[in-house]
């Protein structure tokens, strides 16, 4: 009896576990609440007459499908973003500032995929506080390096890298992922998800970024949440 | 030997539920499956341009977007509706008129929820039968209490009461949630989903709402779900 | 302690693999993939004034939602592509060309399900290798019997069926499934989803099917997915 509790407990911890997004971990670069896809290396494009669609759907020169990097996969191939060749980099505006603490890589289940050799491979991560100062760019000196990591096809498939090092003030509102090098497709690099962890301050007087209000609003709403 | 099959029997039947959308309850006010939302209180906007955008974006007083309130949230935050203030309502045509059993009133998980006091607390859910005479209002005496409760954050995120109540004629077609406090955000209150249980009537003669065949026909498929 | 590590380690297996679209298997018919509906019978209609939006919504033929056969459903009741009667058809062109090895059918959960008398029930499935010659029949002898099934309402939700016969040449490009009667609806067939699992042949020098890159290019992503 005693086992059989424990055998039920087992089950609807990890249950819960998987219901929660997969890790139970708050995600500060979910699209749905706020975060974006701001700048990225080039996307793999097939060639072709869809070239001309596709740069009208350029805004900013961020595709309008980088956010599939911010949105959930639910185990499905193909719900990732593709990146030209074998490096590239994706900067992601989180929902609210925070004080980071892990990062979250996912690639496509062993089981379901076609092929992995499109997944990264060796990955640097930094972040940094933009501020409302989104036109200028961020001397380099503020910019902190997080983690860095090499993504293993042989683990399971949503890794989570603790941040090694932390930004002075401890706030970051953006961050930068670099990736040197894939696990062989010469032709692209796909991103699944990226997650990014941590905790907001405790302090009410946060400066709100991307016009959100302060974080210290409960469950505020961005207005690209509600147009979807 | 016997142990592990019980465990292995308990794991297959917890995640068959978790996959049955979680529950494994039927669902009458499901929006893919013909349910609607016909009313709510005022949603909750951020101020500021593009105010004009929203408003031509509701037809009949209905945003766009009420219908997250009736699909699944797949552990995502943000994947609900924002109603202004502490207090509120939303009103459901179900899918087709049914003998209520149950409501299940969803918020986001306590693991990956930014915050939850935008979730609702004091609760109370009635039901009607309004038929085919959408217009005119129902008599309020014609309006029967289903069930009224307090939403708990500390317990499972979707949680299921049973109706108390019931109409005399035993069927309703449209249902009213009003909530009027909220677990302590000021400025909005976020239903993620409201799910109504229960039974349809066996005989075969029940006249049809939403212009759906009578529940009798098997799996109709409303004209909204084929237009997704 | 033993026990308890073989209870974790069905828990965190059984979960995985509900996590890998629910079988683990790899499928080539999945549209977020490239894989599409080519033709399929005569869908299910409810008469009246929407009709001339609906004739607008076809292209060649195919209903602009019958990819809903090749997504996944999650659980939920109405994401299923409804055809005409209790017989039909549907064909697939799949991702790339395959050696088959299984089929699986997949219907709502019983538990959330409202009716599932518009299951297929007694069904066949063939295959044959198309190339890119689309506009043309194919000779009725190149096509070959994959497998016939019944489905079974009382089985779990996706059952899936070995090949039983296989193309001399061993490569398939497009499946079509027949299905000679249902579950008991008399207006309508309802299909949830369909995949096709197989294996990539080990040649490089494969030829290309949809306009994708030969299979031997890792993760090869289709305009299709691009444009989600
Ligand atoms: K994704
Ligand atoms: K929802
Ligand atoms: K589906």
């Amino acid at each position: 009896d005693e086992i059989r509790a424990y055998a039920r407990g087992v089950v609807e911890r990890e249950i819960a576990k998987h219901a929660a997004d997969g890790l139970g971990m708050v995600d500060y670069a979910l699209a749905s609440a706020g975060a974006m896809v701001v700048k990225h290396s080039e996307t793999y494009l097939a060639s072709g007459k869809r070239a001309n669609w596709f740069s009208k759907s350029n805004i900013g020169g961020v595709h309008h499908n980088a956010n599939k990097m911010l949105t959930p996969s639910f185990g499905e191939p193909g719900q990732c973003f593709p990146l030209k060749g074998s490096a590239g980099f994706v900067e992601i505006r989180l929902r609210v500032a925070i004080i980071p603490e892990a990062i979250t890589l996912e690639h496509v289940a062993k089981s379901v995929a076609y092929d992995r050799s499109s997944a990264p491979k060796d990955c640097r991560v930094s972040g940094w506080l933009q501020g409302e100062d989104t036109e200028l760019g961020v001397d380099a000196a503020k910019r902190f390096l997080l983690t860095e990591f090499t993504y293993d096809l042989e683990k399971t498939n949503a890794q989570t890298y603790y941040v090694v090092d932390s930004p002075a003030s401890g706030l970051i509102d953006t961050v930068r992922l670099d990736f040197t090098s894939n696990h062989g497709s010469p032709s692209h690099t796909c991103i699944y998800r990226l997650r990014v962890h941590g905790r907001e301050p405790d302090s009410v007087s946060v400066k709100a970024v991307n016009g959100h209000e302060p974080s210290s609003l409960p469950g505020s709403i961005s207005m690209k949440a509600l147009q979807r």
